[in-house]
């Protein structure tokens, strides 16, 4: 690499010495594009559409009901859910496959509230996902909590204020938004010390940082199985229990997969003695198979590798805004330090929707979180640092010969 | 047909005077089986093999984050959910697609309950399916409520008899292991008359009755995509609202994709003004999309004229295990009179599980519920008289021959 201006060429050797750069051949990626959103809707893996194709054409359409047991489906929430637990340090049987992020972050608050009782506080980040805090009012108003909301540095001095009050913190180790990371096992640590709970939403880290749940000691994690985890479009989510706390964890919605016997047809509910208690209707199956074939990618996958390579090319991906887009008026939401910040790259500007659709319509597919955020992901199995270049070039063009300042680009779609 | 003896010439004959038998051809079935058992996992319409895989490949692989404006993702739980509402009597904007058929009764029961306050009974049935009293269970050890079952004849005694204390009827249209039908509209004006509120669950009933949740006045009901809808394997799950109930109907779930503005990312949680209310996380997407082309089977299908033939089919069934099993300690699980029962028949035999796999190994997919139940589902878009022929004919053959006294049938799998 050149010590001063970097070159796409300096980009391209970064390439060639990329000990993951061969995993980009697992993804179906569309001809032209550079998909910095599998922060959002992670790619699909190839392997996926024939697994799927066998699931509805030989096991849905000629197995039928058979394949319940014949192809064995019936336990692929608890064979995914072990796949997602070497990705989050966790043991196997403290993770299952169900139902969405929010739901499980459902049943996890108000089994904490129960289990907590005396406490009164919920504790989470005012920046925190929108349905984190959502489910987390609504836990509130049924359980007689408080949820108090702080800015990140003021967790820790958040949590020793709530003391003894403390019922539960939830928050989320990677901010959606900005992509700042908490330091999970430190404010666990806090968290105990003062006896409360710690659900942490791993929607923007699992499948991209080396999570380490039972290291910190966590009690409870959700995460979603669209992003980093490549599962599909509204892939189930996924719940972890700590073993410690699974045998006589209450959770709310009590349907019959929860049940320790959902085949005895019994009249009372008895939850599974396991993880499967956090289980409640029949698995939505053809996600959960998708999303386990999907898992397989990360099979030999070093995740320390994987996270150094994150935080490589989000490195290049700052250094390139700051030589290339000086002067058009960029902010840095994102932290500097790779250290404290997930695997993406978080821009602000006051044109930033218009910007985002003027980039994503030529190639370099990002997206935008209201009021001002130009998100950039980089999933380090099929993102690579000639790509990298290639997006700050296309966000130049854009600011340079203002692409972005037409009425179509400043119409907002429904999802954003 | 012949006065006396039925043959399966009678049966052909009846396959040809069929006005629905050519819906058939819309599904692909296994050579050589008759499915018996589409209440429990619908056959696969041969049209969502070709939108799945346009929407793995071609919307997932290549529109990646896009589609869900360019494919028009968005809104798929609102256009299942409106062509679900034309077969079960509701209005376009009363159902939505979301979670499983137990997540929105807890969302349901939940809510009624809050809007009852001062009333302390929820009131189901003995026999209802298991998920639907688990679940009722909880919701009133959650909201100090008192659930009370009796048996469905004592149904209207017993909402008499709560009276002022009646907070919510819970029941199941259609028996899951009978088949027994409610009188929706009467159960529904007796619960009225007290103050009750009543929530269908209609598992067993949407696709294959001419439910009219609007004609009787209902307030709430759930169902599954998975059975008579053809939605694929844990296909995700409808909920119906009453329009009068939902500009003020609170769920206890609140994700952000219930949010009036699930994109302008605000702190505080504001519902939908609109059934999008009951939503919670990002759709099962697949499977929305799966169960949305699934539903276009029933374009053009005259609900009444599928009732008749389900009726018709179980009418057959019946009179053939009379005609062709008498001896062999078979006793009838279901209404006699067509108009009390849904489109299934169950028998009951103390070896009723063996029997089951021995019928099955043969061809003639049904299936068991503990501790005796064969269920035997008519679907009537897929199966015709001489499959009822055919599948009495192996019952028989299996009796005769006792070929289902083997270790091998009687060993019990992991899904019945």
């Amino acid at each position: 690499m050149t010590e001063g201006k970097l070159t796409r060429a300096d980009c391209e050797a970064m390439d060639r010495a990329d000990p993951l750069a061969h995993q980009r051949e697992a993804f179906a990626l569309p001809e032209g594009d550079i998909y910095l959103d599998g922060n959002s809707l992670g790619a699909l893996p190839k392997r996926v559409v024939k697994r799927l194709r066998v699931a509805v054409e030989e096991e849905w359409g000629n197995g039928l009901i058979r394949s319940w047991n014949d192809a064995d489906w019936y336990l692929a929430p608890q064979r995914a859910g072990a796949a997602i637990a070497r990705l989050v340090g966790a043991e196997a049987d403290e993770v299952i496959v169900c139902d969405s992020t929010s739901v499980n972050l459902y049943k996890v608050l108000m089994g904490a509230l129960r289990r907590q009782k005396g406490r009164r506080i919920i504790l989470s980040e005012n920046g925190n996902f929108p349905t984190d805090v959502y489910v987390s009012q609504r836990v509130a108003e049924q359980t007689g909590a408080e949820l108090i909301t702080v800015d990140p540095e003021d967790m820790p001095a958040a949590i020793a204020k709530a003391g003894k009050d403390l019922a539960v913190v939830h928050l989320t180790q990677v901010n959606y938004k900005t992509g700042r990371v908490y330091d999970m096992a430190a404010i666990t640590k806090a968290a105990h010390d003062v006896g409360a709970l710690v659900a942490w939403d791993l929607c923007h880290s699992a499948g991209t940082l080396p999570v380490d749940l039972n290291g910190a000691d966590a009690d409870f994690a959700v995460g979603c199985g669209y992003k980093y985890l490549n599962g599909g479009p509204g892939a189930p989510a996924f719940v972890f229990v700590a073993r410690r706390h699974i045998a006589d964890f209450w959770q709310p919605i009590s349907g019959w997969h929860g049940h320790a016997k959902p085949f005895a047809f019994g009249h009372d509910y008895a939850p599974d003695p396991g993880i499967a208690r956090m289980l409640v209707g029949t698995a939505p199956q053809l996600g959960v198979i998708a999303l386990e074939e999907a898992l397989k990618v990360f099979d030999g996958v070093d995740m320390q590798a994987l996270r150094r390579k994150g935080q490589a090319l989000g490195d290049l991906f700052i250094r390139l805004v700051d030589q290339e887009l000086a002067g058009h008026g960029f902010g840095l939401a994102s932290p500097r330090d790779a250290a404290r910040r997930g695997s993406q790259v978080s821009l602000t500007h006051a044109q930033g929707y218009a910007i985002m659709q003027a980039v994503i319509a030529r190639g370099a597919i990002g997206d935008f979180r209201a009021p001002d955020i130009l998100r950039f992901g980089f999933a380090g199995l099929y993102i690579g640092y000639a790509d990298i270049w290639d997006s700050v070039a296309i966000l130049r063009e854009v600011m340079d010969k203002r692409l972005w300042d037409t009425p179509e680009y400043r119409t907002q779609k429904a999802v954003t």
